[in-house]
């Protein structure tokens, strides 16, 4: 007998939030899903997330957890159960096999391909239930499968790390370090989670970064992303973005639209470079997030976090809306979204 | 008969918070004080803030307002009762003639002469509980009056609007407006309540601002600060902050040191110069707190909202800390304090 005391159903998709996040970056070419099996008491009986391509999806993961406690019970999904059949067989089936009463779920798929589900399981006398705390879910672990879904270019978040006055480095162009260890692990799970990594030449010339994904041990996390370096300049052989800790691609331009194409199969890129090519990129209006990790310190002089980025006016201002603000260690981290 | 339930001391000390809030800039030279009457049965029965200069303390203002209530109840009151004899009588003493049992306090007055009160009311038999929410209540209402009783100078708070990149204003030097309207709207309150807005003559030649404080409606708030101007230009005769909105000091110097010498008399002086003051007053030290307006927006481009801090390198780089971080309108507010 348990004492467990049933969820509500708000409660139970903010868990599978948790378990989406926990497989973000794992899952291509399936997005990132988290699911929680709750019993018929509502009580939680399962949870998981979508397993690597080829393997289960979240739903599955979260039934097999559940075992018989399924039956009659309620699956809390993020996203809609697919309906058709892929590498698996279609989540639909695996619900009402599972004698599942109740689906509720965050987010409709947009994939005409995979969608359909909800209309398939209410058919089947399933009660459905449809955004629950959508914007949580696409805000967070769907924000950029659905943007691919919508767009079908990769997305593309811009991370900088500045001094509240806006300075990425001292007068001398000392910068080690800015940000504090709370927000560079905060920055490597980002890393871990990623498709690629995208850098210019002249941070490569500069900064010589190996742009890896790290745990805090120091050592390299299970998953690396792509590192990629945009621009025409030569870097040399020996620089450690070329080392063996992941794959790197060259891409010989200064045209954000072009840096896209090269990623048109990937959907979570992290821009990491510098003013110049973060300049390049605001300007084109390639920049889907933007994550600042601020710090409570000041520096002044001339080497700031961003240099042109193409306003001559207020009136012109490149305007965002805050879509997160958090507590890192000692540090503030800011996440826009375009306006 | 009355339905309303009891609260607890951190609730009420809450309320007496807010009480103190709404009289800050009103009380000198008393401190903005705030008192919640709790009934025997812990009811709220009566609360208030500290009257102007030679009327009620917050203590008299929450008796007379819970009437026969308070007796055998509690007074829960930001700062510790005094026990002397100024322009009014005693706290200590109105406590004990209205019959209260309990006196819960939030901070020891740390003033000799008034201090003390405390220990009276615990030798005449009141229960005392000191220390509830006092790192609110000291961060909040009595920050600058605890700084001014420490240090014997006035707390200096420094101002600014920015972009997320450190900017205020466009490369053609427009900055109209950086910050929401709701941002204004916060600022106006806090120059209501401070003793004295300081800025440098770079300012009045290049903005002519009033420096008033306004309702939202436009209209000139019930009181207005001090306002300082620091310099060693001459400002034309016709500039807005020599009308007869307020009172104007001019102080002839660039010395932060000096113009806080000047002001020894202030206690809460909100600093909103530009960079060349504002680089001036943190490379001297005589900034207690800054508040950053952080807009949503990105400007690049030369024109900065700090200029030189005196940072040659990282490790001499200006560490503060965080101490609030809050969503006004579409702004984010950063409050630093030093470390």
């Amino acid at each position: 007998m348990s004492t467990a005391a049933a969820v509500g159903y708000d409660s139970a998709m903010r868990l599978a939030v948790e378990h989406a996040d926990l497989v973000k970056g794992s899952t291509y070419p399936n997005p990132p899903v988290g699911a929680v099996i709750l019993d018929r008491a509502g009580r939680i009986a399962g949870a998981g997330g979508t397993g690597p391509a080829g393997s289960a999806h979240a739903e599955v993961v979260a039934l097999r957890r559940a075992g018989h406690l399924a039956e009659g019970g309620t699956a809390v999904v993020t996203l809609e159960p697919c309906n058709h059949h892929g590498k698996t067989p279609p989540c639909v089936d695996a619900l009402l096999d599972a004698g599942i009463a109740s689906v509720v779920y965050a987010i409709t798929d947009p994939n005409p391909t995979a969608g359909g589900g909800a209309a398939r399981l209410a058919a089947a006398g399933v009660r459905v239930v449809r955004d629950v705390e959508a914007d949580l879910v696409a805000a967070g672990p769907l924000r950029e499968w659905l943007h691919k879904q919508r767009t079908g270019l990769p997305h593309v978040t811009w991370k900088y790390a500045t001094s509240i006055d806006g300075r990425s480095a001292a007068a001398d162009g000392s910068s080690q370090w800015i940000s504090s260890e709370a927000a560079r692990a905060d920055l490597h799970r980002r890393r871990a989670a990623a498709d690629a990594i995208v850098v210019g030449t002249g941070t490569v010339l500069r900064d010589d970064p190996t742009l890896t994904a790290r745990l805090i041990d120091g050592r390299l996390a299970a998953r690396q992303p792509l590192r990629v370096v945009v621009g025409l300049r030569e870097i040399p052989s020996e620089s450690k973005v070329l080392n063996d800790d992941s794959r790197t691609m060259m891409v010989r331009t200064r045209d954000p639209a072009e840096v896209l194409k090269a990623l048109s199969d990937r959907t979570d890129v992290l821009l990491e470079g510098g003013p110049t090519l973060a300049g390049a990129f605001l300007r084109a209006g390639a920049i889907d997030r933007i994550l600042a990790y601020v710090a409570p310190i000041l520096l002044g002089g001339p080497i700031t976090a961003v240099d042109d980025v193409g306003v001559p006016s207020i009136a012109r201002a490149l305007r965002w809306r805050y879509d997160g603000i958090d507590r890192v260690g000692p540090d503030v981290l800011l996440s826009l979204a375009p306006r």
